[in-house]
């Protein structure tokens, strides 16, 4: 269309950032003076690495020629290089780095790429009421640990930014899942602005073409029924022709996170700290127990935790009330009670007393609050790495106690069930266990270190066993003696 | 352990239903009569195909031999063989077939195998206040043409199911998505009994052993956020070694369905009845237009159903209120109506006037019923068949007008959009379109057929011309002129 009539051949010069490809087949060919013939078949591609000093700064010169050789016009491109880039640990090293491929994947597994996102569950903030999680600001530079970096650079002359603006953006399905907070120089100190989340789906970057722009990203939902884990952050170049236009993207770049799953530890591990409930008033104490269990603890040189009775409002079933698991990232790692929907005397327990500085909290309660035996964490078991029919399970499968299959009976809340399903990374499995009056898991089956073979065994009651035995030991004449005291 | 002591060799013999399988490895071989010797490593397995008229009456013979050659000791094992097997349409034939491999398989497409579920969503029960879904019985033989047969087939001799129990159930999680009624001999005229469904979630075969059991099955909800459309269904058979015994399985059949998507009709096919409403009061009245429209559809010879002033409460804007598609099965196929949120004028017209025998209703609303302009269903298209980047959608791709990705702004809701998403057959695809004053994605776009290429052309509207176009006719003079009436 811009061709002057009765050219016949074109060259084209730029200067030395730009470079000038052709593309043409093989049997079109330039004149000995470097000049192409005007044929429809090739196209010229120019691209540059070098971010533009000034608008305007890259130049090619497209000259058309006569069949003569006289040059009969010019036409001029002008050039302005910006780079624009958003980048995450998306090789889980601990680090932002640049020049990811694909950086809107995300595979799973040690040799997977994709960054990780934890829950902000835990409660650094000094006089906060609940987790991080749950207020929109950062009150203590301890809670930026639990975030994970994510770096805008922009580099360009500022001039180009009147007209183009650098947007960062995320998915409304997203937006409830994340908060994002961009580090920004304040008077004395760094401020921690929010700038995405619920409700808050894209911020315009002040001052861009100046470098890297720092923000802080926190999970603010785990994966559940409906919502995989993933979520995607995009930065866009968007061309501003006038104040009011809504921009047209002339760039994106997006990269992806996973929140991280909430895990849980075997018991095959060792143990790092023991709750117990100290019970000592009335005819029940568990005095005896627990003078047991401080003896074993000492010998196994592990931290006991008792819990007084004021504290847990009298209820010793601990194991019942919560579950210990972690969240781990490759810039941090907490441990994360799940605080079951059981709410007896433990009730707030969690809440209250382990919820803290880099230990996070998370709960799921049916509607109603309609809750059964086989909504205690008895119920809720995880077995050590196994793998099952030829696939791995390297975190081991969590064990869930439940009525059979075809069986209508007490079963564990969908709500808790659904969460721990979509953690995805321990496949839940569930066994009959509503056959017993408790009916926990737990009651019937408990994993224990071996040195041999898989490095575990699992340990399976026999009540069939346990039967024969008290009937022999009360033939014995041992029918009135007392099991256990405490 | 059975073996008697100074056993050396032995052999295995059975009655003709019986095949005996030796699985050993190659070195080892029997005697020239037929004996084996007592090697660990071999395994005895023997299989029935033929199923028992009586209990036990099949044997299978082991005898032992000491080095002699003696007999030294015989073992029987008394074998019953019954036949239980569930069924569905998997080959998507339109007829049930029994010898399914991986029955518990779904995939999609031509060549897919898997049964087909509808959401009974019409209504052609006399008297029912809603769509046949809503309630747990069969009112009339036609509401049996909209759901699924699935067969249990039990034979056996029946002294044998004293002992062992036939149970179709299904998945906690799947319960609320289906019902399922059994087909049974009543005085006059079959009895269709609800024996699955929310909070059924199994059902005890009476009589069982007596050839097949007839099962309809119908689903409950389409897919959606949360709800993949896959179900399934098992038969066991336990054993029941007393009367409370909860059963232990010896053998389950699983079935898996998929619950039909709602699947949009594009405007490039051939129209079948139009819809449209008269207002014939007021200076808005749509006379005129109504006219044309006749005039047109007499031509194309397309039935045309005008709505009354009353039926519609003076809401001319049909095409924002309803959107059709339908469900498809290997043995059904009905038209099912969306109804939008958007809930003016029309809000009950599709309830109330289009649901009905054979054409089904769906609706979904957000919380609050807060609605915008963008979840009237003008906003809401879909293409014709196309391929995007080697990727075929042979149903098209439904298209929805949007803010921009970064902008909040009008939207339409999560309620309709995770609707849409969850069919999944025609990939929704969100455009910009909150541009516009209405907002609605048929403002500026529409698919017409076309006779060459893709067969169809997508018209898009240019503001920028027609703004031209409406400059140049106010300059001749034109611009108090009248564009259009009615």
């Amino acid at each position: 269309r811009s061709t002057p009539r009765g050219a016949a051949s074109f060259d084209v010069h730029a200067t030395p950032a730009v470079t000038v490809h052709m593309i043409h087949s093989p049997a079109t060919k330039p004149t000995v003076d470097s000049r192409w013939p005007l044929d429809p078949d090739i196209e010229v591609m120019v691209t540059i690495d070098v971010t533009s000093r000034t608008v305007d700064d890259n130049q090619v010169k497209i000259s058309y020629y006569d069949r003569e050789g006289r040059e009969l016009a010019v036409a001029w491109l002008y050039l302005t290089c910006v780079e624009v880039s958003l980048d995450v640990d998306w090789s889980r090293s601990g680090r932002v780095k640049s020049k990811g491929k694909d950086k809107a994947k995300w595979t799973w597994g040690p040799d997977g790429q994709g960054a990780v996102l934890l829950v902000n569950c835990d409660r650094d903030s000094p006089g906060a009421g609940g987790t991080d999680s749950g207020q929109a600001d950062v009150r203590t530079p301890a809670d930026l640990q639990d975030m994970s970096v994510m770096l805008l650079r922009t580099q360009g002359p500022s001039a180009i930014f009147t007209e183009y603006r650098v947007v960062l953006h995320v998915p409304e399905s997203d937006a409830d899942k994340v908060r994002v907070f961009h580090a920004v120089r304040g008077d004395t100190h760094p401020l921690y602005k929010p700038v995405l989340g619920p409700d808050k789906l894209s911020y315009v970057l002040d001052n861009a073409g100046h470098g890297d722009s720092t923000f802080y990203v926190e999970g603010l939902a785990f994966p559940d029924r409906g919502f995989s884990g993933l979520v995607s952050f995009s930065a866009s170049l968007l061309e501003v022709p006038h104040k009011d236009s809504p921009g047209t993207p002339i760039f994106t770049d997006t990269v992806v996170f996973r929140v991280a799953p909430w895990i849980m530890t075997p018991n095959t591990q060792q143990p790092l700290e023991v709750f117990v409930c100290s019970i000592k008033q009335g005819s029940d104490s568990n005095e005896a127990f627990l003078e047991g269990l401080r003896a074993l603890l000492r010998k196994a040189n592990c931290k006991l935790t008792v819990c007084s009775e004021q504290d847990t409002r009298s209820d010793r079933w601990i194991q019942d009330e919560l579950e210990f698991g972690y969240v781990e990232g490759p810039h941090k790692t907490f441990p994360v009670v799940f605080d079951s929907p059981r709410n007896r005397g433990l009730k707030d327990f969690a809440f209250k007393k382990i919820l803290g500085p880099d230990f996070g909290y998370v709960t799921r309660e049916p509607p109603g609050n309609s809750v059964t035996s086989l909504d205690s964490f008895g119920n809720l078991d995880v077995s050590p790495p196994v793998t099952v029919r030829g696939k791995e399970y390297p975190l081991g499968r969590i064990l869930i106690g439940s009525p059979l299959p075809w069986a209508s009976g007490r079963r564990m809340c969908k709500a808790v069930r659904d969460f721990l399903f979509a953690q995805t990374v321990q496949a839940p499995l569930e066994v009959y266990s509503e056959w017993l009056s408790v009916g926990h898991v737990d009651e019937f089956l408990t994993f224990v270190p071996a040195l041999d073979r898989k490095g575990f065994r699992l340990l399976l009651a026999s009540p069939n066993a346990c039967y024969k035995l008290f009937k022999e030991k009360q033939q014995q004449g041992h029918g009135e003696a007392t099991q256990f005291i405490g």
